[in-house]
């Protein structure tokens, strides 16, 4: 049985990458993957052939992994963060039906939502969601009523793609209507480039979120009503009966 | 300034916890932990000093943290899959306050949502939440309040903690409400043992997940309306213009 591994590479740094991962990609005779995070990865591993597309062409490029495998080479699709969440690992599947000599091995990594909650202190200690804004693929309508109910039951928000040149307005449009429900000195934090160059965070209320210009490496985090702010850190309490 | 790394560890297996956490704990001289993870760690960390406190303790494992963090020691917290998710770094944070002089270095890793899905196929490609059922430090009508937002607003939904001894027909119930939104048909994985020994997973659908028996070592995943079963495998697609 021929094998791919679908990895998740975490933030970029490469010591952010799980050793399993790191594993993969040492014993991979071809790495494919977006341009830009197959950039993060030559220096560790120079002797590999590198097979690249850009970021739309998704399915060229689950293609391209299985026709490369289906040659005999030992192939890793790689993906920031984790291939499993709005990463490629679905489409994998779904291309695979069409492969079925071909097994997967999905690697998991460091989504932004735990990267970037390890820099702003402890946003994510209870119930929370993560909701993309892009409507590229998902109808706005759906987004505006998962905000919604998000809103309604006092999750933890988690916002992925807040913002495009398209989309500018979107992050001030969500915060409206999570404003509907959560006070507007609530706890928020902004995260950008996580583990790699030019690293920000800024903790601020759900008003200032409101206002604030985010951009495509943004990923963006609102507090439930028990959400602290501590020493500039984003803290969500574990509960009801805490220390 | 004295400092303090809180290490998610990932699922169990040395090989799942990132690089940067592996190179944490090989620079401790003191790792402190709940025992059952601690005694995963042992085998690969001989020459330390491990101190470990039963379930029940998190407070005395956090203060314990900081007092040997003062003591001069270079300290490292471990937490099973993510520090930051249901786990302690909240709790270091708030007891934290107590101890201005020590700084905090959180550490993400792989937390069960993330290695479950893996195991599953690719369950979280779409907008996800993470609920625990565990009602010991959440009013159960909370936690019911967000099963039912979550299942309005076509969410899939990981449920951490499904099962206690005292709280054995929680997930039935969980699934009662969900089943109020979605169709019994809607296809759903859970996962044991993740990354550890005796490792299992089974994909199916919602009316069979309310009868099946959990245990406190089970993730479990229900689908949106869009969740496909692939080949055994819990998929979840990208949006309405797919493949």
């Amino acid at each position: 049985m021929k094998r791919i591994n679908v990895v998740g590479m975490g933030p970029g740094a490469w010591d952010k990458m799980t050793i399993e991962a790191a594993k993969a990609l040492e014993e991979s005779d071809t790495i494919i993957g977006y341009t830009v995070y197959v950039d993060l990865l030559r220096d560790h591993l120079a002797d590999k052939e590198f097979l690249t597309t850009p970021m739309t062409k998704e399915v060229d490029r689950c293609r391209m992994a299985f026709e490369e495998a289906e040659k005999g080479k030992n192939v890793s699709l790689v993906c920031s963060g984790d291939a499993g969440v709005y990463g490629m690992s679905g489409l994998m599947y779904q291309i695979g039906e069409d492969y079925p000599q071909v097994e997967l091995n999905i690697i998991p990594g460091v989504t932004a939502a735990l990267g970037g909650a390890a820099i702003l202190g402890a946003p994510l200690i209870h119930d929370f969601c993560l909701i993309s804004l892009s409507d590229l693929l998902t109808p706005i309508e759906k987004i505006q009523k998962r905000l919604e109910a998000a809103g309604e039951a006092d999750f933890v928000v988690v916002l992925y793609n807040p913002s495009s040149r398209k989309r500018a307005d979107y992050l001030q449009k969500a915060c409206d209507i999570l404003l509907r429900y959560r006070d507007p000195s609530t706890v928020c934090g902004i995260v950008e480039n996580i583990g790699r160059e030019g690293e920000t965070k800024k903790v601020l209320t759900l008003r200032e979120l409101r206002d604030t210009p985010v951009n495509m490496f943004t990923t963006v985090f609102i507090g439930n009503s028990q959400t602290k702010e501590i020493q500039n850190n984003m803290v969500t309490p574990r509960g009801y009966r805490d220390v």
